[in-house]
């Protein structure tokens, strides 16, 4: 069930048999010369929405910002602070604790989120509890990266090797391709696979790297690789998220 | 374009030619017994698209989650605090402008969120004037709602004279019709048009309102009505939109 | 009756027959060659003690300072950010509520605090919510502008004509030179209607709009126009405050 | 000169002489069973404009709420949190230097506020310093105390003896009587003299103090004892001001 | 007893006989010359661990960098914002308000902290009655300069009459060589004795002070000297403690 | 070098051969019925000091309280904030920014700072790149956890095995039984090794944590493996720090 689609009665009958909700979190930031900015949010939210389908979860409106300061310097890119984005996180998930939900699985789309969205869970574990809410204690959120999954991760080793890198990655820009067919861009990449160094701020990331990627060679994606790592994620993160709701 | 469908060196050269950027925004909020409850961001969302194509202007991310506070009784409705949601524009434009973009042009779905945006305008503005950036100065924002335009008011009335009400109108919930008309809605609502008054908070909301509508009746809706509607939108948000990018 | 003026058994005798209590809210910022700093703060404060005295409600202190970041590129305005006022106003009601008062009649001297104010009544429903207070769900805001009444409107109209302009307008300087004819300033003004645009950052008001007028001759301004403003505006929106107060 | 009589061109001329300003800053509080709730707003701003007449200094808005916190168990009482208090500070002083204040003297009727306005005095000379403004280093603050001026405390313990107390003090009622003699509130108190404690939270105070007076008996006060308040108050103010705007 | 040597059995032993803790605040802050950094946090944490010894009273964990901020012009020197060490008072009262502890007596190195803390205190106690604690009526707080007693600065006087000057004292930098006498500093100070003005920002003060020393001559300072205060203020501040402890 | 027992003029000759600075970071929490509630801080501050000591490198103050909230249903407990330590961290970086120090080396000894701590980096890049600092790109800031290096992990497997666990394990317990000798507990434990699952809010870390330790056996820890990782983590971080001070 997708939130967006839905009335609120037909939440309310929901709510009768889960408080669960899937919440889908991206970012909109560079992704080299032939990722697209939107890449982070595309993939989690169709995953998202494939698990979904296949739990019969409902699944909440997808954050299409999330925490890519890093990555500023780049045109077209997008950021919360993570002060910020820990704030959007407390605030949807309170209201959701108020009309019941008790449950949140985000599939996230960034490593660049994870940091922050660990921090917002624990203020918003602070936050329902300071409301008094009968429900408070009850509030859990867990984090579902869908490109660490280990069948995700070896998909991604036997088709790139070395060439996976960590940003603009071949593995996400094949889930793209596979969504998106019609938005496939091409260019040539110089080197193939640029290196792999640390991150700091947006300044010192665009010197590092200066056409976006991080040790990756985007051009080894193809559509139907992108179906593969979206089928092995929906797949995985369905059972996590089966795992989550029947935790004790 | 879309921006999340582009890469960061398109966004570079879209920039030599315009400044200008088109930001959805909508809301996650109960629509009555039958309306969806991401109406507001899947209208704006549509109907940016639109005016992104017969403009040539780049759409940003949608903003889904607006705010809906006195929606929030509902099962299922999200909002972000007003002082958040200044934060997420803040940022949002802040990020932007830094990479050349100086003229933002928001089209909304949601009347709570004009006064949280008009003042997220004026917070922005005093923000980037202390960053000392050197196109500070240049920063523009405006408020593009559809549902106020003169030839969209006129069609509503038209149409529904005066069981438009003010919301879970019959008017966006045919957009939504025309848009996913897979996710239709049929309930019996009892009054037709249900009485309109104040809004206060969301408690008091649930108790005027007890099925979340405002004085309308969104079973006049149809899929036909609602392409009307984007068209009419589509057209004047496109006027609006060249105007305020020619202003001098 | 003055809470200023007041001693606390007197707001608790109050408070016995009456939950209400009128906010004047204005500003300090630059109107023009002629207009005072303080004209929005004069006006509103005037008129709410006027208000007051005809509806026997109690009138809290004035918020001189509000929302006028546009104009402090002139020497002397002053500006609250639009976050910092929505913490003012959510302070101030939540001490008022938890010693009794609901309804909060806030009449207004400054366009340019509309925005702000109603994002702040949201923000202030939903924290006095969080605070789990017995009266919580009684309190209730209302805006009042002094200046968009349909008598004042009309009075503007048949004076000024098309010279009542937008900012530092002859109506608004006419109920200060009423309240303070001591303090009447002089000055040839050119044009005598200066031009009438949009608004963004302060330094870009400033270059539109080089001596802060938009659109108005305040030369017309008497102080006898002045009393006339202020009685219309005082018999107008003390029937708002009372259908305000008797509203369910 | 008062800023909010006074025309932006006024301030601008003003500026060519002096960078100084004088703001008041009162409270919004019980002040026991006879002392007006806006007792120590009405004491800064008369004595704030004794002091600005006599020294030709400009004169701001009063800030009419301060930081009392510990008083808002009593009907009437209103308060600011000290952070949002010291951001009323920061945005009020930031506008201020912006176009060319550099000198602040605050009047203050309140003791609660005066470490608030302390920490916001750190604040600001650290948050105009980020704002890399030309005249930043050249932002002071001064605080002075009406009531603790030596002659002030002398003509008390003259006065008064032991019977001046901290709080709702014959002197302050004693000034307020001079100003508003036709606000003069009766009431036996019993006892004389209330004990003098600590403070701590609200309903703590209210505990200790039950009917809001600390140590004092304000039915000794008399205009005439008003008076002479105001006016040693407004000297020792005044030489309090110009030694500040005189010193390297 | 000291928290961080304590097991949490062993404080909700100690929560059964009393609901007292010390909390030691320092500084890191340039001490002129030959003052050491951290003297601030040194001298608070080990009177306040003296204190407790004394008392048998819980000593918590030193808040090592307090509000410093016109010191910050100076190498090595750090300072929270108030508005920031403001928060990490209330979170810290707020946490050990809701396993048991009411009353906190804060042993300050530091003169400027003291109005923050004032303000950090009132802000505490409305946060804590916003979360309708139980407890939450019974939250006290008070502030014990070590070196503000009369014992000490009669020591002071006795041996440094007017050379112990504001900031860098002798005093101070006494007890650091009594508890570092590894870390005594040896430096020609010219003048002997610096001047003493008034504190603004940061640039300011260092114009002000050149050595970052105020109207002191810590080169009078010896280890017995230290002992010396070190006994006085463990002996002045056990009494204030247990009085605050003991009162109703 | 210890930032606390250096002068000013020191650290100016510090700043002039490294721009480097060691910060410890603990937490003041629960550690099971035998641990130290200032573990984290403990072992974070001595390790620290050892690393300065072998690379010569300043090491600041140790930040005592951390990102705690879990742990915070038992009593003694304490913590901050997410959105507050972001601050802290924040705050101390930009003001060491401000005198010369770019590179930060985290010394942490608690597992749930790690995600607060990298938001709080993110936040800070992005805070000093506002500021226009010279040196603001420069800017870098690395985590060292001392539990988690290689030599670490690997003395905690070899010594014991599957009952390491991940709160209250016995290698943190031993490095301070080898600190604090004196402070070593005794108690039974049972089950010898608890259970260990999933970390959400306060209340429900009791409910499954009934005596605080995760999966741990603490009672294998002695004075002599304390040592022994003691000295292990110390030459790892040095090797981590040098690493950071050279990298380009």
């Amino acid at each position: 069930m997708l939130l967006h689609l839905s009335t609120w009665p037909e939440v309310e009958t929901y709510l009768q048999r889960s408080q669960g909700m899937i919440i889908p979190i991206g970012s909109t930031e560079q992704h080299g010369p032939t990722g697209l900015i939107g890449t982070d949010a595309i993939c989690a939210e169709a995953i998202a929405q494939g698990v979904g389908a296949s739990t019969q979860a409902m699944v909440g409106p997808t954050i299409p910002v999330g925490m890519a300061l890093h990555h500023t310097a780049f045109p077209g890119s997008i950021s919360l602070r993570p002060s910020t984005l820990m704030l959007v996180v407390r605030d949807t998930l309170t209201c959701l604790v108020r009309t019941g939900f008790t449950r949140f699985f985000f599939i996230n789309g960034h490593g660049g989120n994870i940091a922050t969205l660990r921090a917002a869970f624990s203020e918003t574990y602070a936050h329902v509890s300071d409301l008094n809410l009968p429900q408070g204690e009850l509030v859990r959120c867990q984090l579902g990266n869908w490109f660490t999954g280990s069948a995700v991760m070896k998909l991604a080793r036997d088709l790139y090797g070395d060439q996976e890198g960590s940003h603009a990655t071949p593995s996400e820009v094949a889930v793209t391709q596979y969504l998106y067919p019609e938005a496939r861009k091409q260019a040539a990449l110089s080197p193939d696979v640029s290196p792999d160094h640390s991150i700091y701020g947006a300044m010192d990331f665009r010197r590092r790297y200066p056409d976006g990627r991080m040790g990756s060679n985007p051009n080894l994606a193809t559509p139907e690789h992108g179906q593969q790592f979206y089928e092995a994620s929906v797949k995985e993160l369905s059972q996590s998220y089966l795992k989550f709701m029947n935790e004790l």
